[in-house]
This record gives C-alpha cells, sequence and structure tokens, in this order.
C-alpha cells in the first residue's frame, strides 16, 4: 500500500543481517532455518491455542499450555521488533498486510492480561501461516492464485447481482414460510429472522435439519426452495468458469508465467505464435515453427 | 408494458418537480437524498416488520415497533401519492413492475386493521430495495443481470426438461422407497407425498435428516438417489456454464458495454472492434483487421 | 425397438379412426382434446395414489378413492385395450417403451384384488406424463433432452470411471471410520455397511446427521471427507460441462434443429459458414456474407 | 516403479502357464474364466467382511461368515504365492501397485489371530476391484481415467492454493463462531476444534445439524458461512471445467484414442489429421490442410 518493504539503509550492520533473516529466504542458510523454524512455531501456537478451547485438556494441561502461549507470544513480539527495527520505513511496514497479521498475532494474549477471554483471538496468527507461500518461494502458487483472484475480479459485478438476487429471494421466501408454519402447534419457524435463516440453510442445500416444515404445504414450498438451491448453484458456478476459461487464455496468449498451457512455438517467417507442441510448419503462412524461450 | 414512464405535461410546476425528486436522480441535490433516503427507509422498515415477528422483542418494544410500521406505512402512502400526481399516465405508472411493488408495500399495513396478522406480509417491500441499481446508476451491474438473464432464458428449454426429469425421478423414487420403509415400525416414510418430499431432500442434497431411512434396503437406495443427485448437479451447470460462455462471447462481439474480455481485434479501414480472434477481413467494410491495444 | 408404430391397415374403418384419436394429435378436434383429458387424468389419478397413501385422508375418503382408483383404471385398460386393436402390430406396440408403460399403468390394481398392499405401485403411471412432450406437441424439448442425453453419452466412460472410484473410495473410507468410531460407547457407526451408507450421505454433502461422529479422530477425517465431496463434485460437473459445450458446437456446425445457437450467415464467394450475424464480408476472404436457410 | 512386470524366463513350464493364467487375459480360455472368478472371489470376500461387522448377522452366521472368509483369504495367499513364483523379479512384483494391494489383501485375517478386531482391515482388498479394467480389457476406461487424471495433475496448484484457503478460512470462521456462541448456555460449540469441524460441516453444505447456532448473531454469520460455501463450490468446478476443456482438446490434437472430438481437418498432401479448426497449412509438411467427412 506504500511501495516495497526494503532494508534499512543506515544503522549498524547487525540490522541490515537481520533484514535478510527475517525477510530474505535465499542469501544464506540461516534465512532459510529461520523461516522453516517460523512456519512451525506459527502452526504449534494455532494448535496450542486451540488446545487450550478444549475443558478437558485445558484442565489437565493447563501449565503446559499456558506457557507454550506466553512463549511463543514473546517469541512473535521479539520477531515484530526485529522486523520493524530492520526495515527502512517502519510505518510501511507496520501497515502492510503481513505487518498488520504479524501486530495481531501477539496483541490478544497480551489484551487477555486485561481481559480475560480474548485469547482465543490469537487463532488469527493462523493468517501468519500464508508466509508459507513465500517461505517455500511457490511462486507458481503465488501465480495461480493470481490468476483466481483476477477470475474473481472480473466476475464481480455478476456475483454481487447474484447475490443480490439470493438475499432478496431468501427474505421473501422465508417470510412466505413464516405465514406457512408460523401458527402451527410447536412450529420450529417462531419468527421471521429465524425463517429466513432457515431459507439460506435450505437454499444453499446445507439443511442442518434443526428447523424443518411440519405442514404439507410448507414441506411443498420446501421442496421448491431446495429444487431452486440446486439449479441455482449453477449460476456462479458457470460464472467462474466462464472468467476462469477467460483467464487462463488471456495467460496463454501473454505469456504469463502462472499461465500452465504456454507453450514457446513461434513461426520464423510470419512470428506467429499459438502452434500446437507438434507443429513443424506456420498454419497461416506455412512458414517453419520454431521453439523460442518466451521468459 | 405500456411504454415508458414520463412526466406530467399538463398542470401547476410543483408536479414537474416533484417528478425530478421521485424519478430522477442526478438533476439537483434534492432527488439524490432523496433516493439515499428512501433506501435506508425501505431497509429499516424491512428490520422493522423482522423484528415485530420475534416474540420477545415484540413483546418489549411493541409501542415502538407498532409506531415505526404506521411511519413507514404513512410514509411509503405520500411516496406512492406523488408518484401518481405526477406521471403522465397514472395507469401506466399503477401497472408498471415498480408501481405494483410500491402498493403492495403499503398494502399490509392497512390490512391488518382488517385482519390482524396480515401485516407480515408488508415483508414484500423489501423488492422496492430493487430500486437501489437505479440510485446508484449501477448501470453495470444491470447490464450484468440482464446478460445472467438472457443465459437463463436461452437455456430455458433444457433447463425445463432437466426440471421435468427431476421431478418424475423423485416421484418414482419416493414411492418405491414408500413401499421399502412404510410398513417398518416407527418409521419416517408416513405417506408417498410425505417420501416425495424426503426424495426431493436428499436428491438436492439438502438432507435435513428430520425423515431417515432405517431398513438397509432402503439406505441403499437412498444411497443411490445421494450418488444421482450428486452427479445430476452437473447438468443444470453445464447448461448454465455453455449459455454464459456464449452469452460472454456474444456480449464481446456486438461491444455491449456488459462485456469484459473485448479483444483487440479492430479494422485497420473503418477502426469497427468486435472481430473474432482469427479474423483478416473486417466484416463490416472488408478491410484487413489488424490486432491494436485498446487501453 | 422394432420399427414404428403404425396404423391398422385392414378391418373396419372405426379402428382406423381409433387410431386417429389415440395416436395422431392434429388430425382433428377430437385427438386434440382426447390428449388433454388423458393427461389431466393421469395426473389426477397419480394424485389419488398419492392421497390413498395419507393415513388421515385414506380413513376420511375411503369410499371416493377406492372409487377413483377403479375407475381411472377401468379408463386406461378400456384405453389400452383401444389401442392394440387399432395398431397394425400388437407386439411391436406391447414392447414399446409406451406401450410397457401403459400397460404397467394398470396392473397394480388389479393385483390388489390378490395381493393388498400393492396398489402403491400404481404410482408407476407418472411415466405416462412424458406423453406430455408429445401433446404439446414439444418438438424443441425433445430436441434439447436429447442433445442432453447425447452430452451424457458421451461422457458415460468418464462418468463411469468417476462412479468406480466413489464407490471404492466410500467403502475404504466407511471401513476406516467403522475402526475409528465403531468402538466408541453409544455410536452410530453399529457395522461397515451402515458406515458406508454414511459415508455416502457424506461424500455427497447430503449429510442427514442421523449419524455422526463423537471422536475428535473421527470429526478430522469426515471433516476430509466433506472436503473431498466438496471438491470431488467438480469432475461430474466439468465432465458434463465439456460435453454440452461440444455438444452445441456440434449442433451448430451440422445444422441440427436443436441447437439454439445456430445462424445463417455464409459467405457468397467461399461459402465459409460461421460468421457472426452483423457481419457483411468474410473473415476468411474478403467477400460478402448472405443469410442462407439452413434447413 | 521398478520397470514391467514379466513372464520367468527360467525354471519348470509349469511356472510360465501359470503366468500365463494369473497375469494375461486372452491367451487361452482358463486365464479368462480365471479372471472373472477372481473378480467375483473379491466382491464375496468383501461382503463377507462387510457382513462379519453387523452384529445381528454375525451372531446367526458366525460359523458361515468365518469360514468364508479363512476360505477366501488361504485362497488369495496361494494366487500370491503363484504371482511371486512366475515373475522374472519378485521384488518388482512384490513392490508394484497391485503387488502391495494383493499382499495387504491377506494379512489382516493373519494378524486377526494375533490381534482380534483387525479383521476388518480386510476391507482394503476391494481395491483389488481395479483389477476389472484389465480384465474387461476396458483400455477405453483407462484412457478416460488417465485424461481425468491428466486434468487433475494440470490443476494441482490451483486446487492446493483453493484448498489452503479455504483450510485458512475454516480456522478463523470457526473460531469467530466459538467466540460468539461458545458461552451460551448449553451449546454445541464446546471448544475451538469442535467449531472448525461445524465450519467445515457447514461450508461444504453438508450439514449434519449435530451442532446448530442458537443466536442470532451465530446464525447471521452461519447463513454467511453457508452462502460463501455455495458460491465457493463454484471455483474448484471451474479449474477442473477449463483443464478438462484443455484435456479434451488437446487429446483432439494427438489423436489419442480416449479422445471423442476428432476433427474434419487433414492434410491434403500428407493426410496427417490433428490440425486446428482454423489451420490452412499443414503443421507437419506445410501442405494445404482440407476438411474432410471422418466417417
Amino acid at each position: 500500500m506504500a511501495g516495497p518493504i526494503s532494508r534499512v539503509k543506515d544503522g549498524p550492520p547487525w540490522r541490515g543481517k537481520l533484514y535478510d533473516i527475517l525477510f530474505e529466504t535465499d542469501t544464506n542458510g540461516y534465512a532459510k532455518a529461520f523461516d522453516i523454524l517460523l512456519i512451525v512455531a506459527i502452526l504449534t501456537s494455532v494448535v496450542v491455542v486451540m488446545l487450550d478451547s478444549v475443558e478437558s485438556i485445558a484442565e489437565d494441561r493447563h501449565g503446559l499450555l499456558y506457557g507454550a502461549e506466553w512463549f511463543f507470544t514473546v517469541l512473535f513480539t521479539l520477531e515484530y521488533a526485529g522486523r520493524l527495527a530492520s526495515v527502512e520505513s517502519k510505518r510501511r511496514y507496520a501497515l502492510s498486510f503481513f505487518g498488520i497479521i504479524d501486530l495481531l498475532a501477539i496483541v490478544p494474549t497480551y489484551l487477555s492480561l486485561l481481559a480475560p477471554g480474548t485469547q482465543s483471538l490469537a487463532i488469527i496468527r493462523i493468517l501468519r501461516v500464508l508466509r508459507v507461500f513465500r517461505v517455500l518461494k511457490l511462486v507458481r502458487y503465488l501465480g495461480e492464485a493470481r490468476m483466481l483472484g483476477r477470475a474473481m475480479a472480473a466476475s464481480r459485478y455478476r456475483i454481487i447481482v447474484f447475490l443480490i438476487t439470493v438475499v432478496t429471494l431468501v427474505v421473501i421466501l422465508g417470510s412466505i414460510m413464516y405465514l406457512i408454519e408460523g401458527e402451527v402447534e410447536g412450529t420450529d419457524f417462531t419468527s421471521i429472522p429465524v425463517t429466513v435463516y432457515w431459507a439460506v440453510v435450505t437454499l444453499t442445500t446445507v439443511g442442518f435439519g434443526d428447523i424443518t416444515p411440519q405442514t404439507t404445504v410448507g414441506q411443498f414450498l420446501a421442496a421448491i426452495i431446495m429444487l431452486m438451491g440446486y439449479g441455482m448453484i449453477a449460476v456462479p458456478t458457470g460464472i467462474v468458469s466462464v472468467e476462469l476459461a477467460y483467464a487462463a487464455h488471456a495467460a496463454r496468449r501473454t505469456g504469463d508465467p502462472s499461465a500452465s498451457h504456454q507453450n514457446d512455438m513461434v513461426c520464423s517467417a510470419c512470428r506467429a505464435p499459438g502452434h500446437d507442441e507438434d507443429a513443424r510448419f506456420c498454419k497461416t503462412c506455412g512458414g517453419t515453427v520454431v521453439a523460442i524461450r518466451l521468459e
């Protein structure tokens, strides 16, 4: 949001070294080892927060979990301080996506000293796991994620129209259902908000079954809602399929490294791309096709 | 259904001004402010109707909700009267989609004086929220909605064939299930209509669980119904995907502003866009087609 | 299965007239009226069978339902006899799809005299409703149904491979689940067949909830099965989408009347088809594009 | 993993004959008969293991099931020994996919002598059923399976990105839900792991209903999770659809026998098929491409 994060320029040399370890991945063995240890620490600390919420475990191993929780919090605090110290612009890092996540990962534990019960919020540190993409240098994965994101972004208008339609439908169908089932003895449909919740559960084909229609008319309307939901799921699926097809096609044409269907066959005469892997002559001008490096 | 709605032509000038405020969106600041206030009023009144159905809230805040309900009803009545007064043809507005919705939004509250309990019908005013598209001038959204609508319309024959197949299947499978499970002690499958309802619940993968097979044969048939439903969901999805792909392609060709996939093939003679990727001659003037950068 | 059904050639003229009424739809007003009455009779008789299974209705209106059931059975028996009498080859009609359905629609009621309880089987007459396609001359619908059928047939190998994979997966996952949950006190997973049934319920995302895992390990495995089912639904969907896209494309190219995306733009110089609706010049040779009738 | 399995080269001639029966399918009638008997034996033995877990059956027919189980185990042991004896490299067969499955199919029954209860593991022999592909010489099915596998492999990066996103989402949403519902009297959301399990059940639209939100805020968040799951199912579906479309296209080009969509573009000089629809020159010899009828 404010340019790339870069290495501190002034100050003692240890801050540059710290930057290498914390932010780089392949400069030396320490950075690599640190990254892998960090991922392990993040995953372990998430498991600790989860186990701490299980009553039977929390009672038996309270000391252990409490200690582990503070151990990881102090560790992540030191890491956060180190990152702040070793970047050129502290503000830029603090306001970056990972900067905010890194802060949110340690705040809940400190907060729990003031307001007990908030340590569950520390689960937010699961988001730090997304660093795994950088650590394992999974550029390819990021390329694919970008492509999925682009396809989503391109179809956002259609998806919003679809969601507004679904929400309007669910409010209306829920209200009709309330009129049908609301007066029945021992009904589950006690109010319109509850019935709208039920309509969402039914239309999305989740079907918890905690609320079910009792009357024949109610079951008939429920069956229609289910068939609508069963058919309407085709709409977001169709939208995303079409966008993904375009994204894949565009990536292939523009030589985007995230395209997995890109080949390097180009005509030596007319330079036209897009030939098959096994082509020897240009399908447009009849010239010879050669393989070139696109990157 | 009877031509566009237009401003009243005769009468005092305040009726023309009223038209501007109620029907236009960008003529002056008043119209814009009115539109935003209207959307807020619609959403608030829908929340009031929903909360009124929650027993615990309705008892505590009965006076407040009752007052709010009548406040919004009177407000919407005045608005409806104003719209009627300021249009050229009252009949044309009254029979238009929004004219009917505007009327239905106020009728239930008046009806509840005669027949208590009908005020829940006022939830129909959620449909007035669709005005949001006009207010926010979301032409782009309307274009996308039209495209989704076109794709749906183009595939209506296939979807009807699919639905007839599903209904026939569900009646037959439900009846077979009734023969298998209907005689079991304490069965949930008490009649064929109930069993057909269960078959819809199962085939659409909703699965409430209020009715479940007890016998091994019943569970075997249920498993087959589930696998059918799991596989058959592919049919509407495939139909809509293909139609959306065609609609997107058609939109690209015709230069529809709702098409996000415009290519860069332009005629070098007449500058007409919208040619196929493989076109060599302009389909409009016969000139040579070249690829240019559109951005 | 044995050539088309045709009008009786010899015999008195009333048999030819009977054929016209029973098998034709547009020769005269009687045939049309008969067809519509037939569809109404079929639907009514299906409703009678369904209502007869509802205990509260069956007790109150037993005489009415019993009478209606026999009325329709005698009616359909007379119709079946008439059809047999008026066709050239009785064997050909009796072995045709509709011939078998017509017979199955009347047999259960007679059988119920010998074996009470079998009248529920009369629900099979719902299949006679498929005649509606012929009655309403919905050739277009039949074309679409054929296209869906072709797409299904073309992907049958892939769908069978997918189903074998799903069944194998479900047996293995169900057995592992039985090992995990089978020994727990008060478990729902009482045997491998029940657990395999649960695995189908879970993998297809139906989720009745009559059988649910209690242990943490069981819930973890259940979560993995759900994610598999959530992702695997993409496979049949993708298969059918691709096949439908090909079927639509092929229909367009071959001028099949069931193709809705067929246009009639052909180049007058090189006869190349496949131009846009708004094309005036051939995109390949630059010649003039004209609209011709393809049928 | 270590080259193809081949017939033993030395030793007495009965080992070569044994190889023909056990590994070949069409050399003589014995091999064919053996293969069919083997499939029947595998399916029967799987049914025996399943029935053995049903308490009511196991008690009544314990002797029969116990005998059948040992009969099949001895049979499969002899078969395994025969396969080992008749192959050139015992190690190669023992480490092949079917070699491992063949061993795992017999081990559990022997293990049950030492550790009772492990005979349920014998269900693993269901995997031996995959031999059915070879027995029925369903090369076509294998081609389709390979194509599905290729499409899956090509989209693995996108699917992994999608799964990491889903898991992260489910952990975060589960934890928020725990904060909302965890303190309610008589809640089902007793710990974060249980709530994350519920989030998977809800996001994948399975919806068991064993755990359901009670508070209005919880139901609101649950509705949002359901809508996300309902929309997100489009992502894997879109990914697989696009990949299958590419795989089908690629198969068409390379003349793969599993491709059912061969087009009719053939070179007029060298008769090579598999050109694009828009190709004008042969990609292999540079000759002119023409469209011919393939059937």
